[in-house]
């Protein structure tokens, strides 16, 4: 198939061409002494990413999913009673681990198109005066449906009722991309992924431990050993690991952390929330569809669900894109198999990315006979662009700069 | 500048992954016993590109600009006359490499947007019956006006005035990418570069002689040394080159040409139709604007000049496609500089990839004040991509795909 | 610093360049109904590597730490006994952590330098009527002391106590270097990972279980979620994954599983003990030093532990080495820190590398005072290389090649 | 074939790491309005290579052999008289070209393994009274015999014969290995190489011209387009070139002049002497062979031409080192084919590397009959290496710096 496949599932994400070329590494001595050179620096500057000072990083050669295993594991003990609620499958998988691992779970069931249930947590929270709930945890972004929830509310409800629980946080598909705030909302783990914000291939679980989360370690009895933050802090202290690290997505993560201090976090929330503002825009006003995201209060800067209408089965959508287009979108997930299709506009994106992926949606959808307005996705979107900054004013924004008659240099040529 | 360049300038192309990946070698022995086997395989494989079976292909480590002195120096001598035409800054070029390295020179002058005057031509070589004209050259696709031009008509003029001077012709911006027929027209030097059609970076200037230029090259009395295709012929009879080649470009086109087999010349050509298709329905039903090609029969598969309106200089439209959108457009170039811009559609490239280019570059004139109708280009080239086949109906063609409800890979996952 | 590093830690190994090139893949959609082909053909081919027609290849997203966890995990139960041996860091590592996930060990303290002891073994299971023993561990090439253990002899002690116990084995620093033989000696789960033999950057714990460890897993209780075998075992029999695969990491052993088919596993083997004879020739005859291991049956195809003199650090070698001759050797670890260095020779390597390493090693040792014949270790090997075929009598070997007169291409030549 | 290649021919070198990686660049618009960034940081860091303030750097995307002719048409006009001296194949070839080309040469025909014959030039000069001669062409590193030549002294004879003849000088297989002094030596064209001491493919030639050769452009009338000095300063004085330059070679470029920036010309130079002296400790010491180098002062530092004993084709060994050992020698080229084969010892090297291809010789060596002491080379260049510093003393050296104690990172580890 010609040309370049248009990737727009929610992760893995675009790996720039400049973190791919620092992949690009012979191996070496893991144990040498110049190697805590590179350890060091990462897991500095991953502080940054987190919003924290006193949280620590720690870089398992995982997955996202290895995080949540780690973020239980060093934290409670078997029987441990953790607080949580289910709106969408990324949601509910972290749930049945919680289950799996041998930990009870108390669940909110929410709708899938809503988010943490804040006032209800407030409400158990309140209740639980005998502080049988060890650990809360809440997902910033659930990556199904495209719903990005209140962390900071979650904070709130702890601290008015005074409650001692730890606050676990998925942050898979927000991280990097979505404002998130380690310290200010007093995160105490922040679970995280390579493939998403962070812009590398997946590969590694990326956590981050408050100074609470380490201490309600040394009294943790769930057995574990591969991620123990303990071999890893210990280790990672002179600049090593406990073994044998991913060499290759440690300097492809140094490269994304480098790029993500040049263009600068506020920054890369404002584009994520501009460039997900146009695909709302041919979404809604263009294509006159809806998202799963039940509320504005919801919409994820990072994915969108889109609702098919009746009769319409979501995979055809993407099959098509898939197909005819080379467009990779994402499918509904369990509960709401079918009746969505996704598009993920986070990581290393830009307006023209974007258009071209509606374009395509835009032409899979009609393929598969769903009635919209052909071009009115794009359209929309192209006019929300035109008339938005995609830096914020502390920058020079766009809106201000004069387009100069500069000739694109030489206008003679040869071959 | 966060996400990928749109690269629509009319070369260098994308390349494509896989070479790219090809690309990354080790340096190695050019005179190891080894090597010849990738230097045959290469210069067959191109005779296939150039289609012919009876003329050598040459690959010299510079570029097209080098082909074009390669093709003058190796078959005429100094003072010879050489019949040509100018409409565009590229043949404009090559008249005046012409006259710099000492031959004479007849040159039809046409508008810019018309291209070989095939007609002027037969009168004129029917008139030449002292054969005077020692060779005849004609830019198959004139880059700078997006003109492609009738070669077999000049093979006919040659034929019906039965004139013996040499066909040279440059497919730089063809070769690959639109329909070249070196043996069935008679062509006796064909110049390209490996930065278009072959999907590669500039730094080869790839060249096929027929047996009658390499007959010609040894009564030709022109200076000449590194471009001298005896040398060449000596070399590669055994596998090997004069001097040092440049290895990940001959390890790149090594792969270029893999994928050119199996994605199917025709199919390729096919595939250039329908994307400058796309693009033609921007620009004249979209946009409602005009193309410097003055006629349907001289519109280039590979790159569109569109003309902007009176009192805008499209130097601006490129310059706010670049800085403002990421979107690489060709600038005009000498005589119709600031009245055109250009959007190279050549080589590894898809629908959507065009349908960003084209929203970018609608956005870009909207910026500059050019009154078109928002969405329009990019939906006029959506309709002409839904309603048409992207490959010759020979293969299955997308038309006939029956799109099936199989749904993508499992509708459950995790991080 | 010039030049490239010589590494010759025992893991990571060197990447070859054909692997480092399959790496450099853009990010795609792991649920798109192509990327099964790919799931697929690794697991089919891991078949081979491991000896098994009857096993089920897993791919962890980890490392074989994460293996050693997944072995334990997915067979037993909290409390479980586990027969082991220590005689070196990596075995006293996994018994480590039968003991931190909860399970019960008996361990059988060996001298570092010697292998699993299968009498002993033999005589414990013999006596464990009751069948307390759940599973016997056993480490086939302890990396700390390059010593190679008998699986097939541990095979034989099950078999002749008639004990239902599981044989878990690390190869984690011999699969696809020394000769492994899953389905002949009864392995229940092998553990492995991609730095070593498969010639990949760390990042993959690979295992092996045979029919009966998937049984055992049915009734096992021991908490496990991310490393279940289950969850990797429903996904990876439609080809998809439980959660985002190490993309990279999939495309290079795509490719290493290539070049281990096209060399051939015997061949392989064969070369590794090559190469290591030679090495073992400069150690012992060249340089007239000891082995760590005590006896030849011990002796490492993958790694030779090198004693150093009374009175020296053998740190001090490890650190001239690095930083004066950009060599990467292995430390000694833990009870034989200092007292050893070990040359890795596994995975993508030929006798110069090794030569040029021996020389290297050879100089480190007389600049810190380690008295030994200068040049006499290269020499020995040398002559060991000079004198021994490099593949298996089947293949044509080096002996029987006829060094003919032909010239190396063309004998003129220019830049 | 397993292992890297050993690559030993004089040309290409070993691209670093480094410099790979950043010829890993996606296809960009070379007219765009940042990439006169690009262009002049690599020709301003070019002057630094080549000695010079008042120079002209000029990149062709060409090679060496493009270097000679644009050095030699720029300056020249038919009929013009080159004193020139032949003494090995590449002095031969430019010779050769001179002829070729249209212009006269006076050729001072020395034994080869010797250099430029500073007196026989001078003394030519001195009867020149009439300034016939107009250019003096001098070979700085003969690539075929390991001889490098006194420039300062032919820059002396022309000044004492007080010639207005211009200097040009091949030091394509010197710069930026052996010291090169352009405004010192008053050389007026200077003629390189990407695939030498600059450490990239070959693919570019890259030409350094003092304001004396710009002047005698202009009255210059040989025939030249493609390599003409014209097109190239006045594209390049505003950032771009007037083809499509080889966009890889250029970012590999900028990356190797900072590599050359960051290890210091001195430091560079200073190495390639001392890891020539330790391949000459091999040849004269160890294995008592002969150089084609005639006399010490013409010794080479980037290559060596080894003499074989009579009754030995030197080929031979060559075939053995490339087909057994994976080692790649340079042949004999032309009047020494067969009774030489040679060691280039030039670019990103190291003493391992070195130590590892002597290895190899010597194997080779002795596999075709050779009577040398085995392990006699590698023991005479690692002794060279042990008792000299591999940097000036104004670094500090080797011989200085105190082999602390320090471990190499962690004493433990896993997988």
């Amino acid at each position: 198939m010609a040309g370049r496949n248009f990737l727009f599932v929610p992760g893995p994400t675009n790996v720039p061409e400049r973190v791919q070329r620092a992949m690009v590494v012979s191996m070496e001595d893991h144990r040498s002494s110049k190697f805590p050179d590179l350890t060091k620096s990462v897991l500095e500057d991953l502080k940054a990413v987190f919003k924290t000072t006193t949280g620590t990083p720690i870089i398992f050669p995982a997955t996202g999913t290895g995080g949540w295993e780690a973020a239980l594991t060093n934290t409670l003990s078997p029987g441990d009673l953790v607080l949580a609620s289910r709106f969408g499958q990324f949601s509910h998988l972290w749930i049945d681990m919680i289950t799996r691992l041998g930990f009870q779970v108390e669940t909110v069931e929410c709708e899938w198109g809503e988010g943490v249930p804040v006032e209800k947590y407030a409400e158990i929270l309140a209740k639980d005066k005998g502080h049988k709930i060890k650990a809360v945890i809440a997902t910033h972004n659930e990556t199904a449906t495209g719903v990005t929830s209140d962390i900071a509310g979650v904070r709130k409800a702890l601290d008015d009722a005074r409650h001692p629980a730890l606050l676990l946080v998925d942050a898979v598909s927000s991280l990097g991309s979505i404002d998130f705030r380690m310290d200010e909302w007093g995160v105490d783990i922040c679970v995280s992924g390579s493939q998403k914000g962070l812009m590398l291939p997946a590969g590694l679980g990326i956590v981050c431990a408050s100074e609470k989360a380490l201490k309600a370690r040394e009294s943790s009895t769930a057995p574990r050993c591969f991620f123990d933050f303990g071999d890893m802090i210990k280790a990672n202290a002179t600049g090593y690991f406990p073994y044998t690290p991913a060499l290759p997505m440690l300097y492809g993560l140094r490269e994304s952390l480098t790029m993500i201090k040049e263009e600068g976090l506020e920054n890369i929330f404002w584009r994520h929330t501009y460039l997900a503002s146009g695909v709302r825009a041919a979404v809604l006003d263009g294509w006159k569809l809806g998202l799963c995201a039940k509320d504005p209060k919801w919409y994820s800067d990072t994915v969108s669900a889109i609702v098919v209408p009746e009769g319409i089965n979501g995979a055809h959508v993407i099959d098509v894109a898939f197909r005819r287009y080379n467009l990779s979108l994402g499918a509904g997930l369990s509960k709401v198999a079918g009746k969505v299709f996704r598009i993920g506009h986070l990581g290393d994106l830009n307006e023209l990315m974007v258009l071209g992926a509606l374009a395509g949606a835009e032409m899979s959808m009609l393929d598969v006979g769903i009635r919209i307005e052909p071009g009115s996705g794009v359209a929309a979107a192209q006019k929300y662009f035109r008339t938005h900054d995609n830096v914020p004013k502390k920058k020079v924004a766009r809106s201000e700069v004069v387009y100069a008659s500069q000739s694109m240099g030489s206008t003679e040529g040869a071959h």
